[in-house]
């Protein structure tokens, strides 16, 4: 019996144990059930807001800032084709030389559907003026630069191996395969205008191609004058770590327009990008080879010129890396040079080459030294005049941006820059253009100093 | 004592199997308290991410592309106001003619009261260039169309049974009520301007009305020139299915800034918007008629033209509607046609009558074919010169969608097209207006190519 | 037995009590398993969303509306500057005779890093046009006002107690430290340009600075001619209620622009910002006086200005408040007064005060009777011509907004104005401008209508 009531005891006492636990257990079940319903409720709320975030995106690449020459004044003619050569293309460095408010503003529209499918909308509107006033409405260049739709993955094509992750597009754009020499403010090819294609057919296992029409306009375009249309017609070929690119163009009425202009033309490029510093350390490196024939010997702006010669032709070589050779030191030289004859008039004959070497040294997390050492050799003949020489460019840059570790292309950058450049006596005052108003080099020897911030996003 | 054994053994079970259960009680019950604050903490996350995002809307519509002729070159002069009627507002079907690259950018600000009042900031920049070319400067047309802002559901209001739901406006805009024939490229009324007004007024249960006062400007615009308003008000009433809207304008001096010009005018719709298609079909249809006199005379957009006579008088009608036919197959159907004398000079009369016929034929859930045939009459006489005679459309637009089964009105849209246009010899090289370099259709028979993106969201 | 029965009893019941609550904590468990992976999801996506919608951010101000003089057309040269001293930067009240379409549209694009630090960077899209209609692209003035950007509580200067909590910038900007007097549409000071600083240095505890170097250009701005650019370094102080700063500029040649002009000037501002309406009741209160010299004497615009003389002198002095002194009443007084001489001239003298009552009377949560009383006297000799007299203003304007009980900087307002102004004859027709087409005031006595709207955001 004692036994027993200790057995009762524990019984009941486990009992109320249990009677307790119960209670518990339905107080969590309670609390688990309100759980549960807020959490629908924020997770409605967490993908409505996630739609609508993700519908729209904001993107940009814009400068700004003071450059200040050694008479005290704003800095005038300088820039990235500052040099003689600069006219038909021929870039220097960047760094310090650079007087335009340049931006670029993205306006982003998604559309995903449930089926994987998706449209994307864009637009870009971009603007460059040299005044450092802020109401700009005078020398305002506000224009929309992009404006276009793509369509990808789309269900219908699901079945074809060739189109099934491949995108669709029509309107005015940059194309999407442009890729560009970031020191130099140069694009390897700067393809755009308004057109259609598509992109990312998978024509094999290894092999990926973008084709493309794109329409560009020759002189001023309004109502009274006649309209002149370049249709240039591109093949964009990625296998493995080659690209090959082929592109043809045709502009009816060209030679009526100008006298002896080419009405069709060819280009192509070969490029090689590599997943190393030439092999020889962490980074990337891109290296090709440009040829141009005609309206195709505009080698950068594919079919953007409709002055270039029937005969116009022209080759362009480029290579550019980028590593870090040290725990604090980066580098990324930059080598590009172009010969062409008979561009915009027979027997012209032009070469230029530009090398530029760009340093960084970080000193903290958001402190750097930035060194950029920039030549152009060039030999200048329009088949009236002739001039050859060399452009130097030195320039230190502190620098303040959020992350050095995270390399060259960690954006914003707040600059402080003092540059010294120079040039050769022959060049100058001499133009490529036969224009009597041509711009010209002017006199070298000039110190600039720049208060700059660039970003992108 | 063996039972009471085995029962303390089945108790001791039990009550070791309890205690196991409390253990995990209190597991889940620390579980359920973290699941809470973690919940807490993401709802608050969430309601902020749903208020930012919330309170920015990005709205657009676009078209671009290439738009060529047979001669291989830009197209000019072409679009759904290419006849000579199209002067005077006669549109035809837009499929495959127009070649501007015209944007509308809605940037919108929302804010939200719990009271559940609210407010929306909304401007418009809008831009329409014919080049091809990207960097469009010189010849943007870059602007701010609308600059409004809106209260709605005023707490001060709750009471009133007419304006607990109204909402308030004042600014530049684009009347909220507007609605267009799309395929005409033809707003039925295009009321807009700055002022002030209210929508959606509760005058009975079966009666909302908007109230509107609109100022428009005719003739340039800036400081040294007389500067003649013309004010607009108007009364749009939805009953049922029913619409009418009632517009009475006045622009002081007017008289003064032309010889002849009307200083004063009044306009009307009536219209009914049906919920099927004329009673025959799934879809809408949609059917009025309109009409003016004086400056009310210009019967879409409301009070915009102040070369318009005392005397003129107009009346249009229209009906358009959308439906499906068949599994894959879609029909809308245009109609408009309007006369009006004394519009621009004592004597003058025009007539035209526009028909369209939009058809879609879905191949799969991305790619349908799109057809559209369009035809003109037009008898116009200026009061100098006469021209009648019918201008004719047939377009072929292979075409791809994210989803040809949600209809006509899904976009983006990338389609190319083909189309033939022509028009009875007697219009060739006739124009309303008698400026002597007045634009005009110039000669028919004309095949033109299309690339070409159109979207809005 | 009996008893033992019943513990066998009690023991299984309890033991079956026991089971079902294991079998509930099993399935609770289940519960809890679910609801961790769903939030873990719903965190992450809430993360995302909350990031892209914090990456950017849209803020603007804008007023729009219609402006009609009592002869039922638009209202010219009317607007906060209208006087004769208008031109020197003498306002009057704004509310009621703003008759511009005026936008800002700021697109900001946020980046966090983990470590605290932050980049920001801001455009503002802005534009102003007269017109009543919705196309503008004739006389639009859309422009790109700032573009800069900011890097915030960078991680390397942590251990600084003068720049750990410091934001450094470069670009083209509004000083971040300008500040107005809304109700007169002016700024205290306006420092704006292109250039690069830092703000909130911590110069000791009470003590914090901004250190700013800006450039601004005078005369146009192209390749062809002269670019004078102005250099402005200042300095701002805030030690506790005080703020002083102090400005110094150098515009090399500006002599050689224009004959007699200074190249060089000084300014400086010394203001309290008190806590309370003049420590008479709730609100604040901001005093202060304005020193320039030379180009410094462009008291508002600082370094604005490259006409004035190297013998300029100009003082300012300015206070308002904003207070509620009644339930439902609100007051904001406004004083500013400017003396300056050889200004444009040898000899040259200009005086003027403005004086400013904006009252407020709220009826509902939602409409309020604002008033505007407006007074200016000016003593102007500009070495040529003289004129003294007075302008008054006084203006009723019926008002909706969101929150009348939140004061006077709450927006969207939707208002109706009607306000009456007039002036001394002596002023009609006078202009400071020697220029033979110099902007008058022409004859006072009018009454002007408002349909308008404004916000910000």
């Amino acid at each position: 019996m004692k036994m027993n009531t200790l057995t009762l005891a524990v019984v009941l006492g486990l009992g109320s144990t249990s009677v307790i636990a119960n209670t518990d257990v339905a107080e969590l079940e309670q609390r688990i059930n309100e759980l549960e319903a807020r959490l629908v409720k924020t997770e409605q709320v967490t993908e409505e807001a996630n739609d609508q975030a993700s519908s729209f995106e904001f993107h940009g690449y814009a400068r700004a800032g003071l450059l200040i020459n050694d008479n005290l004044n704003g800095a005038t003619g300088t820039g990235p084709y500052m040099t003689a050569a600069g006219a038909i293309g021929a870039p220097i460095g960047r760094l310090g030389v650079e007087d335009d408010n340049y931006v670029e503003a993205n306006l982003i529209h998604n559309r995903y559907l449930d089926d994987g499918s998706s449209a994307r909308f864009h637009i870009m509107l971009a603007d460059s003026v040299e005044t450092n006033n802020e109401w700009t409405a005078e020398e305002s260049q506000l224009n929309v630069r992009q404006v276009y739709s793509e369509l990808a993955n789309l269900r219908a094509f699901s079945d074809s191996e060739a189109l099934s992750n491949a995108t669709f597009w029509a309107g005015k754009r940059f194309d999407r395969a442009n890729y560009d020499i970031h020191f130099l403010d140069s694009d390897i090819v700067f393809l755009s205008g308004t057109g259609a294609g598509v992109y990312d057919a998978q024509l094999s296992d290894d092999w990926k191609a973008n084709f493309s029409i794109y329409g560009r306009d020759f002189g001023n375009i309004d109502s009274s004058s006649t309209d002149i249309e370049n249709y240039i017609a591109t093949m964009n070929n990625w296998v493995g770590n080659w690209q090959f690119m082929l592109s043809g163009m045709t502009a009816s009425d060209n030679k009526e327009l100008t006298q002896g202009s080419a009405d069709k033309g060819f280009h192509a490029l070969l490029a090689y990008h590599a997943d190393s510093f030439y092999g020889a350390g962490e980074g990337f490196a891109k290296s090709g080879v440009l040829f141009g024939d005609g309206l195709g010997a505009e080698l950068k702006g594919i079919g953007s010129n409709g002055l270039l010669t029937e005969d116009a032709q022209a080759v362009r070589v480029f290579t550019y890396g980028v590593t870090r050779f040290a725990e604090n030191w980066r580098a990324a030289p930059s080598f590009m040079a172009e010969y062409s004859q008979d561009r915009f008039e027979k027997n012209d004959e032009f070469a230029w080459a530009s090398v530029n070497l760009r340093l960084a040294q970080e000193f903290t997390e958001n402190f750097e030294m930035v060194y950029e050492g920039s030549y152009q050799y060039m030999d200048l003949d329009n088949a009236t005049d002739k001039a050859s020489g060399s452009f130097y460019k030195a320039t230190i840059a502190p620098t303040l941006k959020l992350s050095t570790s995270k390399g060259f292309f960690d954006r914003p950058e707040l600059r402080f820059a003092v540059s010294y450049v120079d040039w050769s006596e022959d060049l100058n005052d001499y133009a490529v253009s036969l224009d009597t108003d041509a711009a010209t080099m002017g006199d070298g020897g000039e110190v600039l100093f720049a208060l700059q911030m660039e970003t992108w996003f």
